[in-house]
């Protein structure tokens, strides 16, 4: 359903459990960057009326699971603060071409896998942590990112063919996959 | 209440009754433009938990009040398009210091302004829009606005002592009337 090309590996699970505070302060940074994708896309794409309703609640959406990782650090006693992000963000986002409309149909895809990914792992985390209301947050969080995914896809088909925006969808998973099996050295939501 | 240090000259309401339809596409761009300012200040800021309460909910505020003058356009018959932005924001930002804890304190009071002066346009064209329905819609965006211009002085004292910030507020409100008293060729929310 998300079309992942690729299962995190094992090694992610690793990172979480030498270092979860590192994740979890990751998580809170990352539901902030999606609000900011959104708007960024509401802004560029402002004269898209899907575009403007699906990113309002995504926005919305977004800041208010932000405020609900905050609860579950305060709730864990982890402080809250700057970290450096890890390169999958950059990396995906260095795919997005520059011209209309394979540029907005980039974004929105890109936007998707990051969901999709988020939603993957999410799920991961829930049969994986040993802390039961961190379990049952991230249940709760599934759902959501999995609907997010959803509709920056279809978005992305308001702008190209459903068929060109498959096959997109296809390539860029791809290249997604590779970031994912590549890793990063420092344990991240996406590392 | 407001702090503005002069009154909407006259010569808007001209403007307003020579070109209402740009006034009300400005507006609509004005408001994904506070929503987005918003959203920088949390992220600028996103270790002081009053920011980031207060800016999650102007945010939510600013996108619903987009949607509205969304509403009011498509009622209209007035084509929602780019426009041209006039110069007022970017005359106000290039006031914003460079450094520490100024520079919050100024974004803050920058927001604080143009907040004010929205709330008393917006009181001025409930008074004078002869459209009943339009007249009523500005009349309800009044106290939402005059709301945000009160959270972002709080905010700023957070950020420097009261009678600091009280200071650079009434520096910046006088410029923020020379700008208006200067007015802007094209008919704008805040020419």
């Amino acid at each position: 359903m998300l079309n992942l090309q690729v299962e995190t590996p094992d090694r992610w699970l690793n990172q979480v459990d030498e270092d979860l505070d590192q994740v979890l302060l990751d998580h809170a940074h990352c539901e902030l960057s999606a609000a900011r994708t959104a708007l960024n896309l509401m802004v560029a794409y402002v004269l898209y009326e899907p575009v403007t309703i699906e990113m309002t609640r995504i926005i919305n959406e977004e800041l208010d699971h932000f405020h609900q990782v905050l609860e579950q650090l305060n709730r864990l006693d982890i402080d809250f603060k700057r970290q450096q992000p890890g390169h999958y963000g950059k990396r995906l986002n260095a795919l997005v071409r520059n011209e209309e409309p394979m540029r907005g149909v980039d974004r929105l895809l890109v936007a998707a896998l990051i969901e999709a990914r988020s939603c993957e792992r999410f799920c991961l985390l829930r049969d994986h942590v040993s802390d039961p209301e961190l379990a049952d947050f991230y249940g709760s969080l599934f759902e959501s990112e999995a609907g997010h995914y959803a509709t920056y896809v279809q978005l992305a088909k308001d702008f190209m063919p459903s068929d060109v925006v498959d096959q997109r969808l296809d390539e860029l998973a791809k290249e997604e996959a590779e970031i994912v099996l590549e890793g990063y050295p420092r344990a991240r939501m996406h590392s």
